[in-house]
């Protein structure tokens, strides 16, 4: 599902067969312009989403973004504005708030992770862990806040957990077994427990170490029994108090599963000039 | 969209051509069983989803909830067992807890609400500020919660905004044209920002009255003039803070529109044995 | 499904892989022109349809609708224009006019039924007896022709009928039930046969009776036992005889499922010039 | 579209997010049994569509049709039961009433054209003029009502118009090059006017000549001069009054619009035991 | 499925939730503008296909084609030019190329039977052998080879074949039934293997027979017996080199199945400028 | 799309509303039995396909797979049989054999291709270079015969070609540009020209080289250049003759496009018992 369909799907859950109350009060033909403006402080992203949701109600709606992604929006300011039938304004309101709203709040939330681990090389990375059917904006979302994208999808990245090293009798084997069934583009990640399955992984020839839930100490004696020859990424137990210590554990990546989990929606109006 | 069709999706967005890491490391045929269990305290809803998740991948997965919708589940509660073929688990695994996790979140937001409000007459509503995709399901969570609905969408309710009464040339206009071109089942809810217009909208014959943004004393105040000739909502500067005050003012209807915009995914591990 | 998909599902219908006999005799780029031409009196009602139809098969063609939705054409006037790429124009004249047929047979029919209650208050409202898939039109062609909607789906309104009242226990507890499951902005109506059932669904609270299969003396009694209290919708046994002595019982609404399952498609050409 | 698709639509555009009613009023599981009673004379064709419908809401509920497609159903006689939970029986009712009361409309009204040629050779057709969606549902009641049909759509048979005719240059440059695109399993059909066109289509090699709103007497002196070279059908101005004399002057087919455009939803009621 | 339909499915195949490299490498609005140059000789056919790639990724990418279809290409020529946002241009390329190739291999393969019958009568025809979403495709191909098409699928002709025969109880029972069940805009085609079962078919009244397998001289012979009576089709064992004597037979058509199973993709680059 | 979504597909491009030949001579219930019969030697690959067609046709059909996927079939042998409802048979004979000669085909051609490089380490490679719509198939059925996968689609796996390298300014910056762009999960590949090319792609930190058509000494050139370093795949010029000594200048993988766009759809009957 692309953004296409998703917009599309939005404005059929949400009109459906039609807006009773605008059909009945707002006469077809009518002219409106409105502004977005924050209520809040936060960071910029998704604004092409509210474009394209005006566009499939009213192709002759203009949109006008004010604001670059990115941005960090201050209390009052206007991200963008958008004119034209009156129906339409008031019929994709809410589906285009709903949208951008989420969207902000994950870059948001992803700008604070990422100042937190300012001046490390650490990359804050996110997970699968989104909400269904808008997996590709949030992880946009992401980016835009100044985030990286772990694998999109299971199709398009290995990462050996725990039951699949039970269910390939080992690490060596699942390790061994990825390699050959996956494409030569792809690297082998694998999710380790502590220092002897960190031998056995780099034994296996494993590129991509997942640390999982460990404290900082092992993290750090992890790092340096690896010693560069995988990359590292810490996951588990991650928030804005913790994510700096692990940073600081020299480990590469740091997962985040609340970036899409547990974003809060940003305050956006759209007010009617 | 229904559920079927929002599993459906969910499913192509995290698998798509297929899930390298298990196809290489799991033997097609190999059986496994694994349990939902609970890391915290939250109101179980949403089951019948993970049921359909794993059913959509391999009907012949048995699945077993074990706790009832609305249930308090505690830590270490098991909530339900899934048994069958394994990589259909691992395969269902991060669709399925993305799905419940925020539906969970929803019923157990909604709860504290309620329990907030205990002994009032009040009722907590949801509004239209839901996940785009998934407003059916996060409903569904808000009454398992103890929460009632709002309109569904644009098309089942009429509720009258600021815009509409300036587009229709004021308040008795909207209510009369809302009434002759909506369905003679639909009662006119129409939003009201003063006792002016409070006064307006009942000689207009509105059935119920949205109080935005008013001042706890405004509400009271409202509520005594309007002296039950039609329904009240509050709305606006909804907290787990002010609703019981709120409440305490002898409105009908609070509606919250974080219930469905600002919950938090609740912790639930896929165990497998 | 909206008027978009219902136009691409009657084009793929009806055209398929391609239309043999025009590709055969039709040069491409060939032009052409057509007038759409009423050859009986009826209410005109679906134009806009017919501009889908072209747009969809090539977006150059021109359309121009000459008369307004709603106008009774007089036999050999001239609904519209249709101008563009001659293909185009042969390989959607069956389907504009299937469309256009219907839509303006509906409007014909309740027209009728509108006029012979002319005069008094009542309203002629239209049932769930659509043809799948043409229901939003169909319901729009009613009101093109002067009659009201009924609820739509069974989505967005309430009506309890006789096996909701048996299944619930009661009249009383089917009204409470529903009440409480709906929103508050949903009316509930209920079905009632005598005047015992009448009390009932009063004193339950129910806010419209739905009078059914009465004679016109057990409607006028109805009506003054109800005084006001309830709208009242009277249904069955409605044709075009009966329907102006059954509005004089001072019912407020009469639905006629005849609108939308036994119209006859009224006569049109597509006359090329 | 096929008939599951035109089911899942017609089921989604009357139940959507749900049926407030039945949902309130009715206990998940409660089981009920309904038969469908003809409340007049008709054929009966569609039960299979009734099935289909209660079989996607609920593949549990039983249905046992009880008289054969083409059956002349009595007033009171029982076309079938269905047996199950009782809320699908409840949500499909409306739906599988509707198509299949359209449906034995159909078959029904053709019953009366082929009765009325009784005794000659002449095959009673159908034509394009089909309600979008249901085309090939009414085309099936249709030969259940002891009809033939007409090409199903634009792409399984040729038939030459005038327009097609006037862009092609000629009769006979028109039918060579129908012959020419189409593949050779196709017979070229050819709508004519007076004796001279039908000369002309001979002569190219037309195998069909459309007969077109010729009078009994053009008729008659068609089919002679053509004394077999062809086949014969007429067209235009068909109705029960006129298709006797019209099946006597010794045309092959009749083709009527009216089967498919004008047809009568028969009365059928569900009623729960 | 239409072409619109197959490229927006073969776009999302290719590019699903995007293309990392060009997303990586290419800069938003950069600009590029490619030829598609023939590497070898061929017959061109599908330039139209191109463009719909183009058009869907990006409707501002410009597209002209220079050689007309059923052109014959030497090696070095430019088929056509894109210009326009380079992205798109890159994440189309595959896509593009993948359709054209194809199509052409169709075309070219097709122009080298035809070539191979010249100066006979014989049509050279397709099969329903053609890669299941491609059929509309690659058959138009055909006709762009000079080749013709036989029925396009199940439903637009009439082919019985030895287990229909079988089933029905003998060919003359087999014709009939088929007569009585298609449209009278059918012809019947219908399997013989020798000479008795033609004489059966001719007496049944079939109109075209498909003579399976025949050495040429029983294609000489059956000829004979037919002598015009049907149109005659041979098929099985026909290539390159067995189709000009095939053709001297004297039958009205030979079908090819490997005209669409087993062409070769020919060479064609889109060469960035 | 999935391989169910391609089967619906591929169904309604052959079948659509109806096969006129087989409802007209089969009578509905009538029961048959077929075997898939191989004319030739070749690779089986695809026998779950031929089980989705019938099964999606009619689910009581019975389908027995006497081969296993990769088996080398002799001609004459029966590949599997297929039981139950003769119309469906008849329907989904040409569906099945369309996609099952076609994936034995490209398992056919991959093994000879794999053979010949047998004793080497190299790896053979399939490319996106597949029929639109096929892809999944296409790509499993080379690993069915012994060759493996490229990256599937754009979305999972980074290959920069000329035109990435010219737009992003060079090499270096290419590869820092897609491995800060895509997941750390993927290696990124490049393709290079010549050995100046060679050393900047491993200077940069390229982990995959793609050896575009270079002649055989030149590939021994690059690769003791390489020296390890990164992983190499030559493409380009690839065919039966050549691979062997491609094979043997010591390159990891070698990508074959004819693999899926140039193989030839083998023969195997359906023969009714």
């Amino acid at each position: 599902m692309n953004v296409k369909q998703l917009v599309q799907q939005a404005l059929a859950e949400d009109i459906g067969p039609g807006d009773v109350t605008t059909e009945a009060t707002i006469e077809p033909g009518s002219q409106a312009r409105a502004d977005l403006v924050a209520k809040e402080e936060f960071v910029v992203a998704g604004l092409d989403v509210v474009r394209e949701v005006f566009f499939q109600l009213n192709s002759q709606v203009a949109f006008e973004p004010l604001l670059q992604e990115g941005h960090l929006a201050q209390r009052g300011e206007v991200l963008a504005w958008i004119k034209g039938d009156a129906r339409s304004l008031l019929q994709g309101e809410r589906v285009a708030l709903n949208l951008l709203q989420r969207l902000c709040g994950v870059a948001t939330l992803t700008r604070r992770f990422v100042d937190e681990v300012e001046g490390t090389s650490v990359r804050i990375v996110d997970t699968r862990k989104t909400t269904p059917g808008l997996r590709q904006l949030e992880k946009y979302a992401v980016r835009v806040g100044g985030g990286f994208n772990h694998r999109h999808s299971l199709y398009d990245g290995i990462l050996i957990k725990e039951n699949h090293v039970v269910a390939a009798g080992g690490i060596a084997s699942a390790v061994e077994r990825a390699r050959r069934h996956a494409s030569h583009l792809m690297k082998v990640e694998i999710e380790v427990r502590d220092i002897d399955e960190v031998r056995q992984a780099l034994a296996a020839g494993a590129e991509v170490l997942l640390l999982d839930n460990m404290s900082c100490e092992q993290l750090r004696e992890a790092v340096a029994e690896i010693d560069g020859r995988a990359m590292t990424e810490a996951s588990g137990g991650v928030n804005l108090e913790t994510v700096r210590d692990i940073a600081e554990t020299g480990v590469d990546l740091i997962s985040v599963g609340a970036l899409t989990h547990s974003y809060r929606a940003v305050d956006i109006s759209m007010l009617f000039q």
